[in-house]
């Protein structure tokens, strides 16, 4: 049994951005009620969980629709980030790699778009 | 026990589309008898399953060989392609990250070269 | 029960490379004791496990720290590099992604950054 979906984005960009967040948003209604959709960002991706980004709009919507956003600590840290620089409702882990293992560990489905 | 292994693809790009139907050709002989092998693409990807793109002798290899095509029907429509726009034997998909996850559901394994 | 996590890598670029490495040296503390860390090289990327690259103080690093390199003989054998042309330690297998479906096969979680 899978609880639940890690969607895995470490890149940049606006437009991959785009996509994935559609990707997210996309795939609420073909999984069972409850099932838990988590997008997992680290590295250069923390950005799309910045406010006031061009991406904003689209991150509310999947956001409002189910899709939980998480943000790797260690990648904050080297960016000089906290929590306060963030949009509301993203839930910072401790390490985005490490929050993905343990997620399969757990059952979870893999996506890497 | 897996079942069968799906092979993600949601990139443009003949070299990158030849590069992944070379991993799936190669995938054959390294599961055992039986183990399903299923490309499955979607976004700018499905532009593989047209017909007579440079791809396509690679593609028709691949499939002799016993690789399973999928394609998004989400993807599709907002492409405005119908089947008939496909090679013969592409099989959709309602959504090809909706059977991404349903297949590990399922116990698949996943690569996304 | 995960025993492992496999961390697939298919991509050229040494910043490419720079990161992957820091991902999987990252993973090591985030998981149990006893869980093997596998970075899993194949096509352009077994360039990685060559001496004399500029990645490689950072990979002696991950090593050093438990990070197992894999070498697809595949990509070794169409490139005409034999286990002389790699860094000690290097670890071929028969195939990259035949190796990444068996790891799966037995628990073991994935990672493609």
């Amino acid at each position: 049994m899978t609880d639940g979906v890690v969607i895995h984005l470490d890149e940049a960009g606006e437009d991959k951005h785009r996509a994935v967040l559609r990707n997210a948003l996309n795939l609420l209604p073909e999984v069972p009620p409850g099932t838990a959709v988590e997008l997992v960002t680290h590295g250069p991706a923390i950005d799309l969980a910045r406010p006031g980004r061009p991406t904003a709009d689209a991150l509310a919507e999947a956001m409002a629709a189910g899709v939980s956003l998480r943000v790797c600590r260690n990648s904050m840290r080297s960016q000089g980030l906290t929590e306060d620089d963030l949009v509301p409702d993203a839930v910072p882990v401790s390490s985005g790699v490490g929050h993905l293992v343990a997620r399969q560990r757990e059952g979870w489905a893999y996506l890497r778009p």
